[in-house]
């Protein structure tokens, strides 16, 4: 042993795990130990609920799924001879009912003890409350000499002193085991506020994310590791599976800065249990591994790899082979044509171009183009017969009445029908094309541009689609979305010479109101006060309070800012409330 | 006063209020005040959060929100002079970002106390962790000599001594206010347990409950006050507003048992702030009010009541005048316009008859008849044409594809496109069928006949609709739904000679399984050993699982079960568990 410093390799593995497939994620986990046991890693660590995936939801109340993720823990720990091992799974407690979100920790195949979550997130998108027992028990590790404070997501910002205790504790490295929802920035947020606790608390910080989709919700990876100065020891990537080693060194010098246990029970109500794992470093001897260097990712690029993968593990996690949509020639259908091809392969896409007597040439053309640039299939299915069949069928009973938007509707419910039908015959997994804009405005039809399995731009707002275009094109270095899709005023082509600005403010505005009402939580007076037009700030939001209805039977897509439509924002659709004091 | 013994007239307000409603909640509650004043009341009761509405989800992170329930309690104040009232709230704490669950206590147009929720909700439709901070200390009033311990909703049902603190400071009466929404059986629970509660404790307690339909949920009222004995002093009506005065009288002779400050401390850690709000009783002298007896309801009568009430307030809330539904000749359409036209009154309701090649003739006469006996408007749309050029269209893509289930989606989504039609032509609410077996197993068309603004029956499985026909048909004394309708075997009608055992076992059958897998939370081995048949357990438990994605798109209904589909029941819909252990 190398008595001038003591040193721990540590392996976190960025798993991207699939809820309540156990024999699945199992497989996953045994093969990268197999990795770490010949990188001789001496501590591997595994994501928040990593035996059942996250967040599993209501299946937390059922006991079979309980027991079934304890039997895999078990299966497992089997499998980890020789190995210091964390991982995330659901404990069961003393008391009927009471389970916790758990970290256990794992010597040589042996079960030596089990860290539970304190801090149960119960805002936003996370419901933790309603599962899980808060955890009363801090925990320090000793592994290889090296002091490791063990927590979960959470507890690693929280401002009732764990943290603290598991330092007084001597606790030289803080290990977090998370599962954190991806939005678009915050990976920067998190990696800044662990330098910053990294730096204050004088600690290797050691944060081993989750990566993948779930539902609406994706996980970016991004786990890394920070030395005692705010320096990356290692990092993973973003948005894809990783096995991030870090060799962690202390200082001999630094020496423990445990308290004594009198010291300890006068400055922290925490019980702070200490396990110790491993006496040696198994790598000391080897090489020292060096950090890889963080990538770099743009604003778009990291939105753009985000939908991606959410599209991807949305799709494939759910057993489809094939997605269909239509494309209309327009940008939001052009953008998700695209996102589709990069996450499923060309041959995985079909489009189809519905055509109606209000559709431009260059629409049908612009689509013909795009599915020629993806080389994807595009069928085509025009929707005069059948608009014409409506309207005769309907003058019954409709009479001389004004033509309104009830004509549009039925043209994007035709259109929603033709998807479905294709989706039905031929098991593909169908994607509106709407993006967040639209789908906060109502400016879209139930049943029918909204129908549809996965609404992957449910989340992105017209103007962030331009640029995630813009991003998609710039890479591709040629017009892959052509440059007369980009150019043409937004038009939902359902009436003669239509564009949405006869409905909609124009979407730079449009957009902003709609960041500071839902994203930002605002009052139309703030807004107003801040400076933008009143009578477009009370169209907005009404237009937003009075669409809950249609959100309410939106498919899922997925979360990429900070308040998505879903869990995330709960409104009543029975609602009277004017938003006034 | 009477030295004999103390009386107090208690006066609990059964309201029907709407979130967000600040106005027209006043208005209400200014209305009762005034009755209350005629009667005498000593002490007049308004249910939990009755100034905003409950339950207002994620209004209660707007700032905003809280300060107009605030305003709008003062203004309430402000009519309260001689008057001692209590009425729920959202009180503001003294941190950021606090607020309460709160009971407002007013004597004579002053508020001089608060209690607030301490047992917060967090379990199957509730999420009240994520709003509300908990309260921490149990109130006991004193009003006209009589004590009264204060308690909102589930707080009355903990085990952590909150009723017990209240009593051991004296309290005589137990007061709940209340927002507890409706399932079957639940007001019988609920009354037993009041009962037992007043019997063992030997204390009068006294129940205001909320009444309404509020999203998905409808609160029953079925306010009631029971004596020591565990008699009815007074009850209030189910389903409907009311106001329930009870004339509480307290024997000299059972004196005050409230323990000294030393002994109260030893044998309870609850803090209990008491309040002496009015010496006398304003009716002490005027004629008793008797019980009105409690109305026996049969199973049936209690859920149509249900039913009728979540319907009526779902689309008067919302502001829509009339309602639009397929009126298919089958049992489910029909329950629902029987319902719709209780609700709302026969000239609110429009039948669509739309016939197809598959369409049975005793479909479409009985369709035509129910219209007849209800009064109500029919429409007639058949879909030939439309089916006819979806196939021509679609057979350039088909080819010789073998016809399945795409084909009879196609003719539920032409339906739900008429039915849609008719609905933004003229601004009527759309009326979906479907009942809970149905959307328990997928065997309904996402924006077919699953297309529309409120699923009445969305809780109801299919055994049950035909009970609900039967108890509905024999109030009224003749075939209100024709015995044909009743007799013919279920059947979507989407192909030929279709029956719906041709796809799911038969409704008893169905029905019980979906009870003990949806509601009761049992595996399929618990099914098995208790002698259901392994084949059929294993083939619904899999169409309800595999079935999730349908229902997140399904629109609200009214929950008359003790798990609904929606925030009952929150599953990820990626999710590979298969229910073993």
């Amino acid at each position: 042993m190398d008595t001038s410093s003591r040193r721990l390799r540590l392996g976190m593995v960025q798993l991207d795990v699939t809820v309540g497939d156990f024999a699945g994620n199992h497989r996953k986990m045994q093969r990268v130990l197999r990795e770490a046991r010949r990188l001789n890693v001496d501590l591997v660590t595994f994501p928040e609920l990593a035996i059942c995936g996250y967040p599993p939801e209501d299946l937390l109340l059922n006991p079979r799924f309980i027991y079934k993720n304890l039997r895999y823990l078990v299966k497992f720990i089997q499998n980890t001879v020789n190995m210091n091992v964390v991982t995330g799974f659901v404990d069961y407690g003393e008391e009927e009912d009471e389970i916790y979100n758990a970290a256990a920790i794992i010597y040589c195949g042996r079960h030596i003890g089990t860290y539970r979550k304190i801090i149960l997130p119960n805002y936003g998108v996370f419901d933790e409350k309603r599962y899980f027992t808060r955890g009363d028990e801090c925990t320090v590790l000793e592994v290889c000499g090296v002091k490791v404070g063990l927590n979960i997501c959470e507890d690693i910002w929280s401002e009732e002193g764990l943290v603290e205790a598991q330092i007084r504790e001597g606790a030289e490295v803080l290990l977090n085991i998370s599962a954190s929802p991806y939005h678009y920035g915050k990976s920067k947020e998190r990696l800044a506020q662990l330098f910053e606790l990294a730096r204050k608390k004088k600690v290797v910080v050691a944060y081993n994310n989750m990566v993948g989709g779930q539902d609406e919700l994706v996980f970016d990876g991004n786990s890394v590791v920070v030395d005692q100065r705010g320096k990356i020891i290692a990092c993973g990537k973003q948005f894809s599976e990783d096995f991030v080693v870090a060799d962690i060194v202390i200082d001999a010098a630094s020496g423990r800065r445990a308290q004594s246990k009198k010291d300890l029970a006068k400055s922290s109500d925490w019980f702070v249990q200490s396990i110790g794992v491993a006496p040696f470093s198994g790598y000391a001897d080897k090489p020292h591994i060096d950090a890889r260097p963080m990538q770099e990712y743009s604003h778009e690029a990291e939105i753009y790899d985000a939908l991606v993968l959410g599209t991807r593990d949305y799709i494939e996690k759910n057993g489809f082979k094939k997605v269909v949509l239509g494309l209309s020639g327009g940008i939001d259908s052009a953008l998700v044509a695209v996102i589709a091809v990069d996450a499923l392969g060309k041959n995985s896409v079909v489009g189809v171009s519905m055509p109606s007597r209000y559709s431009s040439e260059s629409s049908v053309t612009d689509a013909v183009l795009l599915a020629k640039n993806l080389d994807i299939k595009l069928i085509s299915l025009p929707i005069e017969p059948l608009f014409q069949t409506y309207l005769d069928a309907l003058s019954v009973v409709f009479g001389d009445a004004k033509t309104d938007t009830t004509e549009e509707n039925i043209q994007a419910r035709i259109r929603g029908n033709f998807v479905m039908a294709l989706s039905n015959k031929y098991g593909w997994l169908a994607l509106p094309t709407g993006n967040k804009s639209e789908m906060a405005t109502g400016y879209a039809t139930l049943y029918g541009d909204m129908a549809g399995g996965f609404a992957i731009l449910k989340d992105v707002p017209k103007t962030l689609v331009y640029k995630l275009v813009a991003y998609r094109n710039s890479k591709a270095g040629y017009d892959l979305v052509p440059q007369s899709v980009i150019d043409k005023p937004p038009s939902a082509e359902l009436r003669a010479n239509q564009r949405d600005t006869d409905s909609l403010p124009p979407y730079e505005i449009l957009d902003a109101i709609l960041k500071a009402y839902v994203e930002d939580g605002q009052s139309a007076i703030g807004m107003i006060e801040a400076g933008m037009d009143e009578n477009t700030v009370r169209q907005v939001i009404r237009l937003v309070d009075k669409s809950e209805y249609k959100r309410r039977q939106a498919p899922p897509g997925i979360k990429i800012t900070t308040h998505a439509f879903g869990r995330d924002r709960r409104l009543p659709i029975t609602n009277k409330y004017d938003g006034k004091i």
